[in-house]
């Protein structure tokens, strides 16, 4: 079974999903583990979490957490690239990249099957809000928004905060990307109560689901858990994991709990897209025309 | 309790859902009821069914159709507005207009609560696809997407196939939109099986909530019920109902059932888009520099 293009019509896609502790190479470890359980169970491509090295470090602003940060290729993208070519499976990970003095980058990495670098993908909208400082850290993306070209299929990485724009993910589609993929690394403020903890985790997922519907794809999310501080100053954040898999049209194939460190293993059927697309033409009917002042801040 | 700009903090919306017959008169009495009891219930702003007047005529191709068309201002107007000026309701209807011989238009019409024409809305994005043939009777828009000033807030209304387009909730919210609100008429192929209803029902509930989410603003639908047939070469629809209202979390307020005709009141807090643009300040953040392939077809 194929799709129109001649790939193989199953891809076969994980997810692994933990908890982060102070220890760097105990959570490289456990990346790397869940890469290994994952291909072991199929997986061709194996998603990793947002800066899955490093307790999430951007909950203060601290110069001295600049020596997490690490070339692009250098350490982790070698012991990636070695799981990778073991294990067969295509691995996207996640970076504190350091790129020069004073230029540093959130960037997810892709590694080949056969442990070569595929790409790069350099994080493109950086928030900044209470618990999440990442304006002070990372320099935004200079490349723009390029899928990855690899042997399982062309890939729409995004990161965390991209998630909220639909015109990184369209960017992606009309690139050619068949499916997208997100690190992430998001969970609730302590101060929050339920009602409003519920809010946002539904938003979260239900604007990432709607970029696969609006673009006919599938999508994965993988984020981590457990409760993180950077230090006595810093907020306490809940990760809220419930890392995901999706179809085109937004159909929930996989979902992760909370608070608990999981690998998922999902087989999506890449012919979807094509029958999604035929059904629901929205390509053809956008109206590029008239839509010159999504490239403005405000029509003010 | 007023917004930062002033407003009242208060807008209560209403939300007409109702079957269509043959009969134009009929139909449009029944939207006028759900005007004056929404507003008896206290709604400022009422939001009528994509082309309330009618059986979806567009199922299939009949230049007979064209008929049905009306200019605006026009008949249907001068109804909404005498209900508007009666009830003290802004309303959102939907008019099959003729423009000029051979340019007709799906549009969507603004009544100010004194009656007068605030403004219109002619469908950018024009579906066909079986039992949609819109390509045939709507000539796309030409306005762009424009929201409409009110007396009671600058409305962002798209119509229908419009829903699926992040650009267009976007470039309302850009254009200073304080509502997303959508006339629509979307329903089941009666050869569908039960879960492909259901992944179309949600994917329609979840791209809309997600332009909410998106641009941090409040949203509003309305979807006709029942089961239609133009004619003995058409197809069979089951208008799926499940008009709904959610705040600016993409958080459901309220939803109707997919069968039964309901007139929703449902009071917005315009407050909480201040306060959700503050803690999750997406528009901030949007890489405009590097949007310009939005205007793309397709990057290949």
């Amino acid at each position: 079974m194929t799709t129109p293009t001649g790939q193989s019509a199953a891809l076969t896609v994980g997810v692994v999903q933990h908890e982060c502790d102070p220890d760097r190479e105990r959570n490289l470890a456990q990346a790397l583990a869940g890469i290994e359980d994952a291909a072991q169970r199929g997986a061709e491509l194996v998603l990793l979490q947002e800066l899955h090295n490093h307790r999430y470090f951007c909950s203060i602003e601290d110069p001295g957490n600049f020596d997490l940060a690490e070339p692009v290729p250098g350490p982790t993208t070698r012991a990636l690239a070695d799981t990778a070519r073991r294990t067969g499976a295509c691995v996207v990970g996640s970076v504190f990249e350091r790129r020069a003095a004073g230029i540093y980058h959130n960037t997810a990495v892709v590694l080949e099957r056969d442990g070569s670098l595929a790409g790069a993908y350099r994080k493109m909208h950086i928030p900044d809000d209470p618990g999440y400082q990442e304006k002070f850290y990372f320099t935004p993306g200079d490349q723009g928004f390029r899928p990855i070209d690899t042997s399982v299929a062309r890939l729409g990485v995004l990161v965390c905060w991209d998630q909220w724009y639909p015109e990184a993910a369209r960017l992606m589609a009309l690139a050619g990307a068949e499916i997208l993929l997100f690190p992430s690394a998001i969970g609730w403020d302590s101060a929050d109560d339920a009602a409003e903890r519920r809010r946002q985790m539904d938003s979260w997922i239900t604007i990432q689901r709607a970029h696969a519907i609006a673009n006919g794809l599938p999508l994965a999310c993988c984020n981590r858990i457990g409760s993180e501080t950077s230090s006595d100053r810093g907020p306490v954040i809940d990760f809220w994991g419930s890392s995901f898999v999706c179809g085109p049209q937004g159909e929930l194939l996989w979902r992760a709990a909370t608070d608990q460190p999981q690998v998922g293993v999902v087989t999506i059927d890449r012919r979807r897209t094509e029958q999604v697309r035929r059904v629901w033409p929205f390509l053809r009917d956008r109206r590029i025309d008239s839509y010159g002042d999504i490239g403005r801040r405000f029509a003010d």
